[in-house]
């Protein structure tokens, strides 16, 4: 028997069972080869020199036409738009009726009536459904993300999209540039010349250094990257191609958490919502992991305040969750943080592999130890549950294993507190899971972002206005 | 400047350095995913269950045709070509006229004057090379490997190529057979049924227990990988697909070196064969690793005899390199052996990455840290060099890390010696090499192959008549 929606799957199936034992496989950033040099080098090179992204695949795109485009989307998002003019960008928030966060797209304003929205599928999927309603003259087109594994099938997309990104970006831009790039301000978007063509160009700064998103022609891609390479060579820069092993890992220095769980499984408003999405929506086949286990989804639900976003609500519109956010807003929250793991209990954790016979702990894989689409692991004080580590991975800039989460409000910077790795008896059903027995690792609470680039040298956005 | 041909390139650089410094980046297997399921449960699968391995992509095939074929080929051989009917498949190995080994493949016969060749680019040039002198009445058709980074182009093949293996194989192919298979000998090959089709299948057995092989035109892969998906369900087996990441750390159970660097750089009379090899070929361009440091790339070279192909070795027939494998074939020599590497200094190494502001050694990476082509590391009793390590690898299977290798003739299964991990001098100018530091790990020498399974249980082959 076929479910044919989201909602007919959960009357038989509880979300957690479902997520936690989905068969997807890794959440994995698809088409992009491994390692285009070695993923520690990539991961120096977006340190010390430059680095180029490409990030033509792993994320949805939608694009968003007609005369009530700005007024749909203001509707659906935390942030104002009274400033959002053309040619800049927003790190747009939708949340839950109930104010939890259903995830987070980077948009474009391209013009008056043309926006680009860029990011993980759970809100493209909920910008197409209220779009399907019917309410606003608007017009969608959706690119998903490319597939997990194309398998030497042709992929395309809309729109290619690369960044580049390190200390020495700026010679590679003025070089492809031909002369000096226009003085671009933080998330504000111009034109630069590559190749004879004139593309568009969103200051950014996604690894902690400052640096540039270009997108165009799918078709013009190869084309465009030819030309960032030779730009590079001939302005003496050593800039790394980062592969998809490399590329995830960023986040960790700069501090963003690519990875919440939408907060759509149960709220009565959300009914609708849930008939809307498939069987195969992303809502219903993405994994939940780690070592955080509660029957009641909405343990896994986060609020844009703790997830560092309190800066960009702005209660001069209306929006789906306002009146639930405004109450939540004076409230004592948890705080995002970084835990930095301890290297002695890593050891032990990866030594357990080494000895036949013996029981293992999960597998740390590097440089990306994550194994599900949103990951939950307990972070303890004691007996006591004071946090949640959501997004891990390997930095070789800072020799250690990194995570993002979120604790209590009374947690300090430097408590040493322990996370508990690994799934409880013997590891769920999730097809990226290996048997298993759970471990202790001790975790120091760090800042996020945890780069001191990062922190020191943004401009202006969540990353350095860090809140108590 | 660029350069026409390898003979010129070798003009201005020696081997070792080209080699030793290429640019290329990691030696993968291209196209299929990295992971299926996770890559412990997938090795797992290879001993408990079983697998499809997806091997459309990661080698050379050549098709030779042509009333002159087999005498063609069998002048390239080491193998006899008396017994070689139809139906069957030789694991075929080339040597230079010294007597080294250029590289080997699995070579089938289709029929008295058509043979396809499947393997690593050294012996398809070779194979290509020698047609291109005119001296036989054949025709070759040459399928290159997959591109490493296909980034959303279209990858086609003349075949596709699986093959299933594992303990709970035969319950597959029952089933999709639709009743019994022919009970096929070793490396022959018959027909199966796989949905409505007549497929040609090789009894193989690369991980340590048996299988079959199969392969047809490429554009019917995707029905018959479904066809076989589907008959492991209904047989109640827990087929595991097999990604590229497990994928190459099959060989180390069941002890086939993959990765012999071509003897071809020196031998005068292959200066033709040099001033036709390509800028692009392999051979110019194939990456050299380790810590085994000569300026004289013929101590890279092996023999037949010592990578345990000495029993493919028949004097009734003329082909290249026969007078000196004459001399060479009752001299002491190396012999194959696997290397089992301690746990505790393998833990010190990856430690060392974990310690800031600390030189790291040289990345352990999982489950195959192999960084060249062709790897050669050092293996040292006290200060003596008494053997190589050729092809390393993580098995969840074996909990260890595991490689392959040559050692010295009075080297004793149980010896413990020590490999030196990592290059010189802070590592050498591969693309894929971070800065590193050397490190000492403790190895103890072991059969080959490793797997009991494999040693045991092994039709007639290399394989089971280890040499003293």
């Amino acid at each position: 028997m076929s479910h044919k929606n989201l909602h007919d799957i959960l009357q038989e199936t509880p979300a957690t069972t479902l997520l936690r034992n989905s068969r997807i496989g890794m959440y994995v950033y698809p088409v992009v080869a491994p390692e285009f040099t070695n993923w520690r080098s990539e991961q120096q090179a977006w340190r010390d020199s430059a680095v180029l992204f490409d990030q033509s695949h792993h994320m949805d795109e939608v694009v968003i036409e007609g005369p009530d485009a700005a007024k749909f989307l203001e509707g659906l998002a935390i942030n104002s738009f009274a400033n959002f003019g053309t040619n800049r960008a927003k790190h747009f928030v939708p949340v839950s009726p109930e104010g939890h966060v259903i995830g987070d797209h980077i948009m474009f304003r391209e013009n008056e009536n043309k926006f680009v929205s860029v990011g993980r599928a759970p809100t493209s999927n909920w910008l197409l459904y209220n779009a399907s309603l019917g309410k606003h003259d608007v017009k969608l087109t959706h690119s998903p993300r490319s597939p997990s594994r194309p398998d030497g099938k042709l992929v395309t997309r809309i729109h290619y999209r690369f960044q580049i990104q390190g200390p020495e970006a700026p010679k590679i831009f003025e070089k492809m540039n031909g002369g000096p790039i226009p003085d671009i301000k933080f998330f504000h978007v111009d034109w630069v010349n590559i190749a004879g063509r004139k593309v568009r160009a969103l200051r950014h700064g996604m690894a902690g250094a400052p640096g540039l998103e270009i997108w165009g022609p799918y078709d013009e891609k190869d084309e465009i990257r030819a030309a960032i390479l030779k730009a590079a060579e001939e302005a003496g820069v050593d800039l790394h191609q980062v592969g998809s092993r490399a590329y995830s890992t960023n986040t960790l220095e700069s501090g963003w958490i690519p990875s919440p769980l939408p907060g759509i499984y149960t709220s009565p408003e959300l009914e609708g919502y849930r008939k809307w999405l498939g069987a195969d929506s992303y809502e219903a086949n993405g994994s939940l992991g780690g070592s955080f286990i509660s029957d009641d989804i909405r343990d896994y639900y986060t609020n844009p305040y703790e997830l560092g976003y309190g800066i960009y609500v702005k209660f001069d519109h209306d929006f789906v969750g306002r009146a639930a956010l405004e109450k939540m807003k004076d409230q004592v929250r948890r705080k995002k943080v970084t835990f930095e793991w301890n290297a002695e209990d890593v050891m032990n954790v990866i030594a357990s592999s080494f000895k036949k016979g013996e029981p293992n702990k999960k597998w740390i894989d590097f440089p990306q130890p994550n194994y599900a689409s949103s990951s939950f692991d307990k972070v303890m004080h004691g007996d006591k549950m004071v946090g949640l580590s959501m997004f891990n991975g390997y930095s070789f800039n800072e020799r250690c294993l990194l995570s993002l989460g979120v604790v209590d409000a009374d947690v300090q910077e430097g408590d040493v507190l322990t996370l508990i790795w690994g799934e409880p008896n013997g590891g769920s059903g999730k097809t990226s899971v290996e048997r298993h027995e759970q471990a202790e690792i001790r975790v120091r609470v760090s800042p996020t972002p945890y780069a001191s680039e990062a922190r020191e040298n943004y401009a202006e956005s969540w990353r350095t206005k860090r809140t108590a």
